[in-house]
């Protein structure tokens, strides 16, 4: 399975502008990217980056360590019509990218889910056996990964987009399975989230942030992160 | 399987006191125990609850709710110690409970687990089909659900305690299987959970909630919600 993982290359993650500097947050998105395209590959996917800008020759090797030199695209549209162009490409052959259509299905993969695993992105692979189209929401109500195998299918990543997602395939009669995962559902956003990598995770990610000095804080709630 | 469910009766869920006087947050609390039980149920399993304090009787039909009139255990002890001795009653019969030891597996799972459904918590259950203990671990490190199969194994729910069963597991032996689940993740104790719940939620704890006047409100991070 082709699985499309939309990269935001330019100034990315600028909700952790509280605890990582911009260089920092850009090395930490493409360590993350790393995580989940090693990931993905693990799983039998064939990840293609959709990236907003082309990866500067410098930082290149930060982004092939895992799958060597994956395959990617550069659209500078919003998330969302990058996706349904590239959905159209693989899906009903309309689009301009030159893909040929086929019946396979196609996977959509943040790639800031670094908690994601192969038995996690299996599960995700495999629920549109029984399905049009498989969710895995995020939390907040976002889509965080899910898997199209119908041409009557498009995305939209504005607002509640897994209520929106819900509705946009029952309007097209396509079925919906939702994959109830935790490790896919952990989009790292926030400085809390720093803290389920650093539980959960074992890949670069969670080595990136011990590195940068980061740790466990329990403070009154939840657990928490601080930094050395 | 039996499952014990711990419950919080007085002055439960502080946290949502910024969106929820006293009176409500013990309706609140005890509208989610109502679903977890029903789920429990829907699932096979035996809910038993284990209660801080005896349930008024005004309010005891909140509680039954569910299935009716489910058995429950007061223990005004603190949470480790009063599922270590439910746990020593019923896995080695050394407790005080006057249970009989067996060797059927024990389920423990938070009464504050809205999400929670019959498919999410079949594969906790089903998971000591292959582990002696099955964790599903809470946001944050907690442990929001497990599942007992070893007489050698006790809880400690202080600091990550996802990380400190782990431990304890392999200190004693135990093989542990993580169950990747959103929905038992997702324990509801801040106010951003309880878009969780109007998000995925399909039981009374959404009802009461909508009830209540909350609604999804898409602001510049993550859905959070309002109350009108």
């Amino acid at each position: 399975m082709e699985v499309l993982v939309p990269f935001s290359a330019d100034r990315p993650k600028s909700r952790l502008s509280d605890v990582l500097d911009p260089d920092e947050r850009v090395a930490f998105a493409r360590t993350m990217l790393d995580d989940v395209l090693t990931a993905i590959v693990d799983a039998g996917g064939r990840p293609h980056v959709l990236s907003t800008t082309s990866i500067e020759p410098d930082r290149q090797d930060a982004i092939v360590r895992g799958p060597p030199d994956p395959p990617g695209t550069v659209d500078t549209r919003p998330l969302t019509a990058a996706v349904n162009a590239a959905l159209d490409d693989r899906l009903s052959g309309n689009g301009s990218g030159g893909g040929t259509a086929s019946s396979d299905p196609v996977g959509v993969v943040m790639a800031d889910l670094a908690l994601a695993t192969p038995e996690a992105l299996g599960r995700l692979f495999g629920a549109v056996d029984d399905a049009d189209v498989a969710i895995a929401p995020g939390r907040g109500g976002g889509t965080n990964a899910l898997v199209v195998d119908t041409s009557s299918f498009r995305v939209d990543y504005h607002g509640v987009s897994y209520l929106d997602h819900r509705r946009i395939a029952t309007a097209a009669g396509a079925t919906v399975h939702e994959v109830d995962s935790h490790r896919l559902a952990t989009d790292i956003d926030e400085p809390d989230d720093l803290a389920e990598v650093l539980i959960h995770g074992d890949g670069a990610t969670a080595d990136w942030l011990r590195d940068a000095g980061f740790d466990l804080a329990t403070t009154g709630g939840r657990v928490g992160v601080v930094r050395e």
